[in-house]
């Protein structure tokens, strides 16, 4: 079975579109097309909408599920004429919580608001430097500034995580590969024994890694089985012995990751 | 007026954060001390979190808001007896969509289940690595790979855009920066020409800029207003005498300049 799911908005569409991501996982049996229409502000594109809308309708033989955080009366007025069945997220919370804060919203009075990021932005864009910066061990005098550092064997995931953190978090993270000759030395890197509290490991399953490793080296000793496995069995014991916190990163994704490492290491995000 | 909000949830906590942000961010007078708790999955860890939230009411002299995705019903009930307004996210939706679609969700019948990111993963990571192989101009012969190319002076904001939409939307994006050298040119670098379809332009205010290249080279020619003036006065009559759309960054966040992009080059997100 299939069905047509819009996640639409006046801004980026992220709330509609996380919020109705989520909704959906729940329901395993639907194949949904899910299309996301942001920046829905006149009522001239709510039109053009409401023609999607329809045709989609049309074309599945059922209603298309419509995730919407649009704001303005008028534009919602536009797209409640559609033959979609509406989930009107603002409408649905923002009266009890209106209620229980005793103030009337910028929604509820017409005016839009936006999230806010921009406060954020210097911020952010430090995180995303500092990642850049000290990704892949390049530099290591900068841990001090660092809220963590994600130690592991090459490809195992630290990138991503660390870019993750610092773009969604404003985290400022640094990481570190274990390469064969630490492993040899059995031994934590000097430079990053000085910071062992802020160190958080990340491992994964040989099978996994060396499927990553080929798409990067196809058919190289790096992107061996042999290798992999070797790699990932030396750093394991490492974290064991030298008491690092780490994770297996093989089933979850850069966000379930993200997440578990700050609730492990009991860092806040830094963006409000 | 101070109001504690608790993102809860048994995930990362990103559904509950993303709409618990947006909807917060409707009450201007209100001051929130906003704190996600992610992984809450287990009673034992909900009384904590009762303890917290009973703490924070008793702190504030009001209950604090509570926004959860929890599945778990046990869970839940821990949660609900706690001193906070809760804002009970899958109940208030799932109930209107299983009877829409006509079918039960993992939520009612107690499964959890995540989103599903993981199907991604491969395509995420490609995504990231194209961002940062092909940032900054570093390499040009994998343009015709790319679903999109920004281009604009140093340092406005182009490579934490093309990282967020790499990691949020698995889109692979390159960027060039156009340099003075380019500039008495008057022309478009040779490397860009035949992707001309898929350029995109960044723009920035020269105060903006100037303050931004000013945390990176303090009181250097780079960083002068005169110079970051002159640099985004000629690249945007370059992006007007080549008919390249463009977009000014200053006043929005990563999220609006990416969403904003794809729009206007009508990309479609890659991860669904």
């Amino acid at each position: 079975m299939k069905r047509t799911a819009f996640f639409i908005s006046d801004g980026t569409g992220i709330t509609a579109e996380t919020l109705g991501q989520s909704l959906l996982a729940q329901f395993e049996n639907i194949n949904f097309v899910k299309l996301t229409r942001p920046y829905i502000d006149t009522e001239e594109k709510a039109r053009t909408m409401v023609q999607q809308i329809n045709a989609a309708a049309e074309s599945d033989g059922a209603r298309p599920i419509i995730f919407d955080t649009i704001v303005n009366r008028e534009i919602r007025a536009v797209l409640a004429h559609s033959n979609g069945f509406m989930i009107d997220i603002f409408s649905t919370f923002l009266s009890p919580l209106e209620q229980e804060l005793s103030s009337d919203s910028s929604y509820s009075v017409g005016k839009s608001h936006s999230i806010g990021h921009n406060a954020n932005y210097m911020e952010r864009i430090e995180a995303v430097n500092f990642a850049l910066d000290n990704d892949d061990g390049a530099r290591t005098h900068y841990y001090d500034k660092a809220d963590l550092i994600l130690v592991g064997v090459s490809r195992c995931g630290k990138t991503p995580t660390c870019l993750y953190m610092a773009l969604q978090y404003g985290i400022r993270a640094a990481n570190y590969p274990l390469t064969e000759e630490d492993m040899e030395r059995l031994q934590l890197p000097n430079a990053l024994k000085k910071h062992k509290h802020k160190l958080f490991g990340l491992t994964i399953d040989p099978d996994r890694l060396t499927a990553i490793r080929n798409e990067r080296k196809p058919n190289s000793r790096y992107a061996s089985f042999a290798q992999c496995e070797f790699e990932v069995r030396e750093v394991e014991n490492l974290f064991r012995r030298e008491n690092i916190a780490f994770l297996n990163s093989t089933h979850f994704s850069v966000e379930e990751i993200s997440a578990k490492v700050l609730v492990e290491r009991g860092v806040e995000r830094r963006l409000k």
